[in-house]
């Protein structure tokens, strides 16, 4: 499945890079295919090792706030995977030209 | 933790009730303390039991639809407990007047 | 349509209850039906006054903190009203039983 | 600000792509600057702008399926631009090394 999630301290100055950064580590070290974005992390995998990877995240997270807002959104597609990339190229093949990606 | 989730089949009728139904079945069954809205259920418990509980609705939806869009947002406040309700009457306790709930 | 919005201040205190009371008491003399729960605030109405709404409560957010997250999940059902407290009924309804609303 | 959106109709096919495809013709010839990803498409630029464009994109959407769920997370940091790169550049910089982008 893929899954698209962000992981927010709440009550730390609003500059998080840092602990973002702290989060990425893991996230690319994990080995689950991914993407960084500027609003979130995409990541494909079975669920339990997708919410291990969330939850390994959101731990970390609470070493450094003690409220943080963790927002998750699933896309899973029966039998499918390598969508990460794939569904990009879906659309892209679609429109008949290249996008922003 | 406090987690606000919905549970959405992609590409069955626009009509998804019957689905929603047997899925606010199980939370019911489940004992957490939950608050189910026309937008998403709430529910308040430690990380594994929640995720398990959201795990087995997704799953069940499964068994109607081939692709599914599962959205999770979670608001954990370390030591806290008996948010559901709290934090609506902590905000209604500073407006001095009763909200819509 | 129905929306489910919440707005949070990121590098401000852990405990933003306050902030979101002034929120709350902007949702409350609007006059559109909505509902408050722990986690997000309900709204119904045309997109126009539900995102003005939304607008106007990020701004007011704005003046307490530099940083803000706003999330916002739209359903939006051609020809359909009353699904603040239809939708509810209906899954009601089906299961026979009163869920805890 | 910084927006990201998905728009995903309810009751077609599983198959939404060519639905995407259409909307993000829109999203490409609008002149922001924006990324899309298998989960959503983040959005740059100021809030009368980003909400007329997903407004746009969700009334398309509304010509092929009667029921639409939208979904937007907005991140709004006082008198930041640059942030659609901005943000991964940082985060890179802070560890050191490249991420899967």
């Amino acid at each position: 499945m893929l899954a698209q999630f962000s992981i927010t301290p709440i009550g730390k100055d609003a500059r998080i890079g840092e602990y973002v950064a702290q989060i990425l580590k893991i996230v690319d070290e994990r080995g689950l295919d991914y993407q960084f974005t500027a609003m979130s992390t995409l990541v494909e995998g079975e669920w339990y090792e997708v919410m291990q990877l969330i939850r390994d995240c959101h731990n970390l997270m609470r070493n450094f706030a003690e409220r943080i807002m963790t927002t998750i959104i699933i896309d899973d597609f029966a039998g499918r995977t390598g969508r990460l990339k794939g569904k990009v190229e879906n659309v892209e093949e679609m429109l008949g030209k290249k996008l922003k990606t």
